[in-house]
C-alpha cells in the first residue's frame, strides 16, 4: 500500500482483512517495523475512536506518534493563487511539504462542510496532502470517505458472518443534527468488493451520489429491506442531493429490537441512544458496536503496516 | 490493587508508601512492567500537576501514554434511558467500553459541578467509567477525591516526619473561586489511616461531609488549632452545607509565618499567594509544596505498578 | 551547552552547525542519550514547525517527550508580591519549579504582548523559567528571540552557501497582522556572528532595537540592498519604535521573482503568498523555505543533545 486515502488504495480486501486478523492476535508482533518512523497526526476536528485506535496501532508497530489539532493553530489557504491578505495564515503547499519533513506517515481528519457540495466532493483537504507532501497519507475521515471506518466494518462482519453471502442491509436512521454521508459512503464502496448482498434503505431524499451506490438495491421501505437481514449497519447522514439538509427527523426510522429480529446491529459510533436506535438494541448480545471500535486498532494497523513495508 | 478511585483501593497504605520511596530512588527499575501497556488519560478539565507526573509515572514504568482532552470532543450522556436528542452524543455506556477497548488502564479528571451536590457526590463520572470500562480506573481527580494527591501528601509526611504522632492539621484558607471539597476530602481520608493527630479547622459553615469527617477533631479557631501543629495542610473549598457557596473571604484565615511557627507549610498546587497564604511562608524552608509535587510522580507511579502487577 | 534561551548559549557556531549536519545524516545515532529523559514541551501560543521539529528531535535522541498548550490550563502570575485574588491562580515561582520536578529539559513558547515593549523586551516568560526552573531551558520562541529558527536559518544558509562571504539581506515585507520582531532580532543575531555580509532593508520606521541591529548596515532602498544578494531572508515584523504599530502595507515591498534575481529565498513560514511574496518565488528552486523547515528538526537536535551531555 502506497497510501490509505481511499479504500481503493487495498489492493486485495480479503487478504487485508485476514491479515489484520492476525494482527489482532499478535499485536506486538511487528514492533521494529516502526522503530524510527514517524506518524504524524493532523485533527481539523474532534476525534475519540480514530484517535485512540491508530495511535495505539501505530505505537503497536512501534512507531513515534505526534498528534495536532490543527484547527487550534492556524487557517490553511488551498486556494491556487490567491492573495492571502485575509484570514488563512498559511498555504497547505508549504503546510504539507513542510510535515511532510517531521514525517513518516501522515494522517488528516477533517470534515465536510456540508455547504459545498463540490467543494466537499472534490476532497480538497485529503487531495493536497496527497499532492503536496511526499510521504504516504491515511484518511482519518474525509468529507465524503471514512475509509478505515469500513475497513474496521469489513473485519468485523468477516468475524461474525456464518454465510456463503450475508445480507447486509444499511439503514438511515433520524438524527438531531446535518452528519457527512463518509461512513455511508465508504461502507457502501466496501460492501460491493466483498461477496455480500447489499441493500441500502433511506427515506425518500437520501440518495447517496450514484457515483458511490452504483447499481446497489435501493428500498424506501425500511421494513421490506430489513427482512432476512443478517447485518443491519445503522448511520444518519444528511441529504445529498439537497445538499447538507436534514429532510427528515421520523421516529419510525429508528432501529428497533423488533426491527431487527435476530439480525446483527452495527454502528460506528458515536451514536445517539434512543433517536438512531433504542436501548435494547445496544444493550443486546446482537450489538457489534465495541467489537466494531475495537478492530478500529486492527484496521489501521494494518493499513500502517502495509504502508511501512513499502516505504 | 485492581483500580484507584479511592482511598480504600490500597489495602496497606503504610506498605505502599515505602514502596513509593523505593521507586523515587529507582525510578526506571520497573521499565519492562509497562512494556505494551496503554494508558488512556480523559480530561474533562485542565490539569498541569496531575497530567505531568501520571504521563511521567506510566513512561517510567514503561508504559505508552495516550492524553485525550475529552472536553475539546463532545458531550457524553450519563444518565439511562434518554432520549439523545439534546446536546449529547454519546453515552457513556458507549464511550467507557469503546476507550477500554484501546487501554490497558484509564485515567480519568472530571471535577464538580459544584451546583448538584447529590449528582457530585454521587461520583457519575468515575463510578460510570468503572462501571463499564472493564479495564482499572484511576482517579485524577473527581468531584469528590483526589487519592493521588493524598498519597503524594502521605509520603511527603512520612518523609518529613520525625514525631511517632505527628499533629497535622488541615486549615481551610480564603480563595476568590468557589474550589471543589475533593482535596481536602481525600486529605481527611488518608489521615486518618495514618498514625497522625489531625485536626480539621475552618469557619463555621465549612464543615466537610460527616461521612468524610468521622470523629475527626474540628475547630473553628484557627490560632488554637494551629498550636503544636508539625504538619499544617492548606486549603481553600467551598461550601458543603451551603453547596458550593462562598460564606468567606475573610483574610484573617490567610496562612502566614507567624501563624505556622515551625511547622511545615503543605499545599497541592495551584495556590494564590498572599490570599491562601503569604509569600514568606512559601518562599520558607518550612514549605514543602514543591516536595509534595514532586512526589506525585511517585505516588502515581506506585498505583500504576500495583495495578499493572494485577492486570 | 546549559540552556538554550538566546544565541549566546552557543559557544562555538561553526561546530555546532557542522555537528547539526552530521546529525541530519544520522539522526538515530545518539538514541541512548536521551534515555529515561523527559523533554516537557510548554505552549503559551500555537506551533506547527517548532512542536512537530522539536518533538521529533528529542525523540531522535531517544528522550521521551510531553507536550501541554499551557493557555488552556490557567493563567500564570509573573509579579512578586501581588495578592493574587484576581485571574492569575498560579505563580510562575511555584509552576516552574514544580514543572521541573518532571522534566529534564524544558521547552517554552511564549510570544509578545506587542502592547507593552518594556515587558516584552524583559522576556519575563523565558527569565522567569530559567530562574525559578533549576533544569535547562529552551526558547522555542519568546517575545523577542527565536534562537532555534536562527539556528536553522544558520544551518540552511552552511548548507547552500558557495561564496567564501555571501551576502545575505533581511528584507521587511508587508503583511496584514502585526507581528513580533522575535525572527529577524534572531536572525541578525545569528548573522553577526557568521562570516556573511549581513544587509537588512525595511522602510522608515521599522529599525529593530539598535541593542540588536548595532552596527549592521541598513537601507531604506530594497532595489539597492537587494543588489547582489546571495541570501534573502524575508520577514515582516511590526514597528519597534512605534511598537507593535503597523506603520505600512506597501505591497512594493512584496519580494517578486524579478527583485530575487538569482538569489535565494529565505522564510521562517508560515507565509501568506502574494502578500509577503509572489507564487512564482515560493514554487521556484531557489526557495530554501522548506529545506529551512526541515533543519528545524536538526537545528533542535544539535541543541538537545549538547544540553544532554552537559546534564
Amino acid at each position: 500500500m502506497k497510501k490509505y486515502t481511499e479504500i481503493n488504495d487495498i489492493k486485495n480486501i480479503p487478504q487485508t482483512i485476514t491479515e489484520a486478523i492476525a494482527l489482532k492476535k499478535a499485536p506486538f508482533e511487528h514492533k521494529s517495523l516502526g522503530k524510527n518512523k514517524t506518524l504524524v497526526m493532523l485533527f481539523f476536528n474532534a476525534s475519540l475512536r480514530t484517535r485512540l485506535s491508530t495511535e495505539k496501532a501505530a505505537k503497536n508497530l512501534g512507531m513515534d506518534v505526534i498528534c495536532l489539532q490543527i484547527s487550534n493553530s492556524w487557517n490553511l489557504e488551498f486556494e491556487d493563487g490567491t492573495v492571502m491578505n485575509l484570514s488563512t495564515s498559511e498555504h497547505i503547499k508549504e503546510a504539507a511539504k513542510v510535515i511532510a519533513q517531521y514525517a513518516d506517515i501522515i494522517a488528516v481528519r477533517a470534515f465536510p462542510t456540508l455547504k459545498d457540495k463540490e467543494l466537499d466532493y472534490a476532497e480538497v483537504i485529503m487531495n493536497s496532502f496527497s499532492k503536496y507532501a511526499d510521504v504516504p497519507v491515511v484518511n482519518l475521515e474525509s468529507s465524503t470517505a471514512h475509509p478505515l471506518q469500513a475497513l474496521a466494518d469489513a473485519i468485523t462482519i468477516n468475524e461474525f458472518n456464518s454465510d456463503a453471502i450475508p445480507n447486509v442491509v444499511l439503514s438511515w436512521a433520524p438524527h438531531p443534527k446535518a452528519l457527512p454521508q463518509s461512513v455511508a459512503n465508504s461502507f457502501v464502496n466496501m460492501m460491493q468488493k466483498l461477496p455480500v448482498n447489499l441493500t441500502i434503505t433511506h427515506p425518500e431524499g437520501y440518495e447517496l451520489s450514484t457515483e458511490i451506490t452504483k447499481d446497489t438495491q435501493v428500498s424506501y421501505d425500511q421494513e421490506e429491506a430489513l427482512k432476512n437481514a443478517d447485518f443491519v449497519y445503522v448511520k444518519n447522514w444528511s441529504s445529498y442531493t439537497d445538499y447538507g439538509q436534514i429532510l427528515s427527523q421520523d421516529s419510525d426510522w429508528m432501529i428497533t429490537q423488533h426491527k431487527l429480529n435476530n439480525a446483527k446491529f452495527m454502528h460506528c459510533l458515536p451514536v445517539r441512544r434512543n433517536v438512531v436506535v433504542e436501548d435494547a438494541v445496544l444493550d443486546s448480545d446482537n450489538s457489534l458496536v465495541i467489537n466494531q471500535a475495537n478492530n478500529r486498532t486492527y484496521a489501521a494497523q494494518v493499513v500502517l503496516k502495509n504502508i511501512l513495508e513499502n516505504l
